[in-house]
């Protein structure tokens, strides 16, 4: 460490500073901060790019903002010239599910792939820079490792340690079964980073173990080890889970900008410092301000998530767009006969119900029939979402918005 | 069951009876007898021989009584026109340690396997009928199977079903690593007998779980199971553990007319049964008749272990053989100064001590001078195996023979 600091010129000791101050800001945990900052040093001594690797599950192409927390790291390794390794993890995707209990897990085709990688890299494109990309698919290399190779790479690592990712541990602990193949995906990205001989993986907290295994089977097979950077998970909508397609509490980086205008301003008061500081292209010291003036009282915080609803349509489909959606907002829910805050109903009923009888017992409309109508006109939404089945049954969930017509908006509150 | 029982004439079914009644004689455990017998049933009606499988491992070829167990079960089978699979699991061999950690599991190289192989069949020789064995190579198919081929098989198993494995189970309890490749081992037994087709799998039953895997996925892949047919272990001269060559307890089923002889003499009473039934060519009627005569006093223990010592020299040296070795034993061991038994002497000394001290501690030499003289004569035998390194430690273990001369032999009994 010291001995590469010490060929350093005081002007490349700022540059590493500089990028390091970079690279920490947001970050969950990086796995060691001591050889990251030895990387980026010998990339300044050397003139020599970094290889950041973030891998992909093909299967779920849809990009959300808990996508971007990555991507926007990411990029910022990018504006510094170091070079970004999408790893489209295609080789499992293709294989499905070998136990075959899961009808949902069906391989995936190669064009199925393709198809969702351009998906993935469309939108990406809005974050980064696409052209400078590195392109990889993991099947490239373990379609074509032999029986021998996967038990050389398997006595590597002990069955203890597998068991250690908190899922098994959980699974195990519950008595519900792990097939052997499962055992084999820490493996197999383990050795991806082998293969792209990274530098840096990317990845959420939940992906801490996984992550991990690069840095295991590197050093086991002689290379040198990359360094874990994890972010943090953003949680969606509902304030409590990781955002998430399945949870249906995401704002998707495809959506129209009233849609991602009207959803971001359904965040929880709580989380917008968070989505300020890892979604937005705010600098720190943007961030800072705004948490002051909040504290001050100098700034409402329904004013702060209009400018965060701003400023998430801004980043993906410009000014004029942004500038378009405060306003139709600002027109349907605080110039209209609402309240400027949206109605907070409070909830202490059943967990889950039929949205009939929820827009009954809610007084958003007067007689199940009137209901029933109301969705046959499509003139009700659930978090923004229209509703289109007469039968749906809705899981009540703390922050849970309701509207019917272009006026009636409630926010749900569990007790 | 029923229908195929249904279709067999009278002479048929009674084949099926004398067929079964030869196959369970002396075994541990039919893992289930009602397969067996439906597969006998349906070979006598179809006149169709079953595939009876027996694993060997490459690396240890030295065959030695406690194998003959197994063989003689296989001759049971062949006599009665069914195939032997013979099983070299060279796939494994070949790839030696992925962990790196044993020296000692070097990989075999093809010219070893092979040799190896050939040194096994020249023995096997003695028992079955080679001309009539089929030969197979398990790296034949693994070493063809994909990382997908793999991953597909293994996901047919779950790692709590592995992990019941007793050894495995026991380094878990002792918190002793697992590399995950040694999860593949029973694997790979197991699809062997999906791709040998067999009916039957013959082991020991410390083999049990790996047999029982031939049954898994053989189910797992659509296929008609197997029939686990576990036989007893062998004790060795120690009286206590499994013949194997590593505890130096056995007799190789090529060693010389004496050493056979006399290393059959050291057997421990006790034992003495379960080798009639185990490893002899007596029938059933003999060894009961054997027993009867011992129980009621009109055969002396060591006349019957005589004879038991001369049939295990006759079945792999002939008649003649046999004769002189017992001529040779009567003369030097029971026509000479030394008692009709030997002579037994107790031990509560160390676990372990040179070999130099044991014959001066023992009384067998008066002094160490003497100790040393007599070894580098090569007059000193342990186990009847002579002694050639003269500073020898030697593990004391109960029923260990210590000889010295032609004359002084004593077995020591530990305390």
């Amino acid at each position: 460490m010291n001995e590469v600091m010490n060929q350093l010129s005081k002007k490349q000791l700022q540059e590493v500073k500089r990028q390091m101050d970079l690279y920490v800001q947001g970050v969950a945990d990086i796995i060691p901060t001591e050889e990251l900052e030895l990387k980026v040093a010998r990339s300044v001594l050397e003139n020599r790019p970094l290889k950041i690797k973030l891998g992909l599950d093909p299967s779920a192409p849809d990009v959300h903002l808990g996508h971007t927390v990555v991507l926007k790291k990411l990029k910022q390794f990018q504006d510094n010239g170091h070079i970004i390794q999408l790893l489209i993890g295609d080789f499992t995707g293709k294989i499905g599910d070998p136990t075959g209990k899961s009808v949902a897990r069906k391989p995936l085709t190669t064009e199925e792939v393709e198809h969702n990688a351009k998906t993935y890299f469309e939108q990406f494109g809005k974050v980064v820079d696409m052209e400078k990309v590195e392109l990889h698919y993991n099947s490239t290399w373990l379609s074509k490792l032999s029986f021998e190779d996967v038990i050389q790479l398997a006595g590597k690592i002990t069955v203890a340690r597998l068991m250690e990712r908190d899922d098994f541990e959980e699974r195990i602990a519950w008595g519900k079964p792990i097939s052997l193949h499962e055992f084999f995906y820490p493996l197999m990205q383990g050795y991806d980073s082998v293969v792209l001989a990274c530098d840096i993986e990317l990845g959420g907290t939940d992906q801490h173990f996984n992550v991990l295994m690069g840095r295991h089977f590197q050093e086991k097979l002689g290379k040198e080890k990359q360094v874990a950077l994890l972010m943090p998970l953003l949680e969606g909508l509902d304030g409590t889970e990781k955002m998430s397609k399945s949870k249906k509490n995401y704002i998707g980086i495809d959506e129209s900008p009233d849609d991602m205008y009207g959803k971001s301003m359904s965040i929880p008061d709580k989380l917008m410092d968070k989505y300020f500081e890892l979604i937005t292209d705010f600098t720190p010291e943007q961030i800072q301000q705004i948490a002051n003036e909040l504290d001050s009282g100098a700034l409402h915080p329904r004013d702060a998530k209009m400018l965060l609803a701003k400023t998430i349509v801004r980043m993906y489909h410009g000014s004029e767009a942004a500038e378009n959606a405060e306003q139709r907002f600002v027109r349907v829910f605080q110039q209209g006969e609402l309240p400027e805050e949206m109605t907070e109903v409070e909830w202490k009923g059943v967990f889950k119900t039929s949205i009939v009888d929820l827009l009954v017992d809610l007084n958003l409309l007067k007689s199940k029939s009137e209901a029933r109508r109301m969705i046959e006109s499509r003139g009700v939404k659930i978090n923004n979402e229209k509703v289109e089945d007469i039968k749906l049954e809705v899981v009540i969930t703390d922050g849970l918005i309701l509207q019917v017509g272009k006026r009636k908006m409630v926010k749900i509150k569990t007790l």
